[in-house]
């Protein structure tokens, strides 16, 4: 399909998707997982297809010399396509957050008053290359009641119009408009461009990608953005804390996985317990192959396992086995320390002292703040929200992992007798 | 005070106003209240010179020409400066947003996850005419724990800063930063650019006058905005209407008050019971002096009492003594009207079906859906929010009246005993 004039295309798509969001809000539980439960068969039955289809993006990936990194992430395996349609079955199996009712109470004017959970109305997902993400994000937005408008990748172009082909079965039938899930089928930039500035037609913008990406997209949009920055996440370990709780953690949240935006960046630690807590955690980290750049106080521990840190490193999102650590004198400096340096993802300390967890937990202005646990807990499924969209680094209507319930949106409702207004 | 620089002069006043919400941020209720109180007090004892301070913007006002209605609204009178006085006490005594901590449970990790409302950080207000404003919404802030930076109109910009002396007098008295609350002190029209466009130092826009002023704002800001745009509410008369409380409703929805957002604009009568309830509702309306533009078949029944709508009629926000009605088929016509033209701020449908009930509360996609009941109830005090800072015609954050809940974000919170993820 040639697209010429894409502002026309985008217009239609948008009217499209706005209509099919008014079919989808009036549709029940047992049609919207009859479509995942069915998008997921259809996945699952079209592999040949799909991995033919992915053929094509890789082909011309490698043509274009594309990474081996990123030639991974975009294709499509068996096993892929099967963690594809496993996961619509489990979003299926969660509960619907649409048509909620809570908070219902009389007044003193005897009306009754309470909130109704409703869908946001349609949804625009842009994102690059995994292909995944296509059905991942198709069906959070359809069990939340939402259509959705999603911009893949150009170089996973065949791939996700093959995926799109198998969520338009499926929701044929689950009798949805077919139009509840759109994917551009154009690679024209200027759809980008079009679906950000479209707030008749869209309600939120969804970025799933690198910061370049969102800081592009955010500073253009005129529609809200559920934006995700970096993760810039900091344990801090208190002179009362239980060593061996701090070991655990210290390790796991630097070296379960580097390249996650909830692994911990820099380590605080409290200066009377760093002579005897660093070199033991500095042992640890060089067995796993991680590079320790510290403040003076830590390298005068450390010696020759670390490196002086330069003003950078505090700042810095490393991806990578890399660690900052500081010698702090209180925890009144490591939460100056946070505010100045965090990117307001995740920070946790380490302490048995209650009235400093209290503390912290209050006064720290992060997405996810916690207390003798790991900062790759930071996740939707951890925190029980069943899956997730993304991690909202912004305080304005969602905020850390956005599962279902940061998809919708709350009206009031009254119930009355024929009352009125004195 | 001359600001030449307001560029450089905005910047200072919002990296003040984020100084200052981190303090506020650590504050406890006591504080809060003993500062709304104190404002009070001081705004109670400063009554002569706010009135000294508002007679040179009610002087400027004559000299430029400004209508009785403006100059009235300009106005500051014992009863008013006491009503803010109250209005503080008031939002004193309402319970403390900040700091809730729900939903906490245990994970299959060990873990125990929930969240804890936070404030939103600094707050921006830009105004029109009214003084009392800037009382009432600095004081909504403060109990939510946000900074605020007010812009107030130009016309009202004497009695603005005296309202703002007494303000930094109750803060002093109750030992919070001065900058907790700032309100602008130039009238030069580039403080408003800078204000939508500091999303460094300001969390959220709420813009409240004109539609006009609301449009700008949104157009052109860069941090989001708690908007509210028209009310075009309706209520729809079914067929299985109670006749009594469908009388009751339509004359209190319109004529209860004229000039607000709540009121109803557009009545649907469905076309069954029309003959007999449009002669009577029209009866009274013309004891009230309010003027019905009606559809073909409204005419048609109505005769002289009825002029005919033109298509503009059925988008217009009246806020007068003005009420278009329109004779409709069944409820999906209704709805169909509704989605065509209502602003997406309340609608109520008047049954005593219950299934018809259930399914206009479901589908009609408004901030307030209602059964039976006046759409004059749509409003935070009747709601029981305690106070209102506006509503939100938005689907993102707040929907509908906004009190302090609407204010504030939340964060989760974590709380382990050592626990990594593995």
């Amino acid at each position: 399909m040639t697209i010429t004039d894409v502002a026309t295309y985008m217009q239609e798509v948008g009217s499209k998707a706005r209509a099919a969001s008014r079919t989808l809000a009036a549709s029940n539980s047992g049609q919207k997982n009859l479509a995942l439960n069915s998008i997921a068969d259809f996945l699952h039955d079209g592999r040949k297809t799909l991995m033919e289809e992915n053929q094509k993006d890789l082909q011309a990936g490698r043509e274009k010399g594309l990474s081996e990194a990123l030639l991974d992430r975009l294709a499509l395996t068996p096993g892929r396509i099967d963690g594809m349609a496993e996961g619509l079955h489990q979003i299926a199996t969660l509960p619907d957050p649409v048509g909620e009712i809570f908070g219902m109470g009389y007044r003193p004017s005897g009306i009754q008053v309470g909130r109704m959970r409703v869908p946001l109305g349609v949804v625009g997902i842009i994102y690059e290359s995994r292909p995944n993400v296509t059905a991942d994000a198709a069906a959070l937005c359809l069990k939340s009641g939402n259509a959705t408008v999603l911009r893949g990748g150009s170089e996973a172009f065949h791939s996700n119009q093959a995926i799109a082909a198998c969520i338009k079965q499926g929701l044929e039938q689950a009798g949805l408009p077919e139009e509840t899930v759109q994917v551009i089928e154009t690679t024209d930039r200027k759809a980008v461009a079009a679906m950000i500035t479209m707030p008749d037609s869209i309600d939120v913008i969804i970025p799933r990608g690198g910061k370049g990406l969102i800081e592009h997209i955010s500073k253009d949009a005129r529609v809200p953005v559920i934006k995700h920055l970096d993760g810039i996440c900091h344990v801090y370990v208190d002179d009362e804390a239980d060593p061996q709780k701090a070991f655990d953690v210290c390790l796991n949240a630097k070296t379960q996985r580097y390249g996650t935006c909830n692994t911990m960046e820099t380590l605080l630690a409290h200066d009377t317990i760093a002579a005897d807590f660093l070199p033991l955690m500095a042992q640890a980290y060089w067995e796993k192959g991680v590079e320790l750049r510290g403040c003076d106080k830590a390298c005068a521990i450390l010696g020759e396992a670390c490196t002086p840190a330069t003003t950078e490193d505090w700042d810095t999102e490393y991806l990578a086995p890399i660690l900052s650590i500081r010698v702090v004198d209180d925890m009144r400096q490591a939460m100056d320390h946070i505010e100045e340096h965090s990117s307001r993802h995740t920070e946790s300390i380490i302490t048995e002292n209650i009235s400093k967890a209290r503390r912290f937990l209050q006064e720290v202005d992060s997405s996810s703040v916690m207390v003798n646990a790991s900062t790759r807990f930071a996740d939707g499924f951890e925190y029980g929200l069943g899956a997730e969209i993304g991690i909202s680094t912004d305080k304005f209507h969602a905020r850390g992992p956005v599962g279902l319930e940061g998809l919708t949106s709350v009206k009031f409702i009254v119930l009355g007798n024929g009352h009125i207004r004195t």
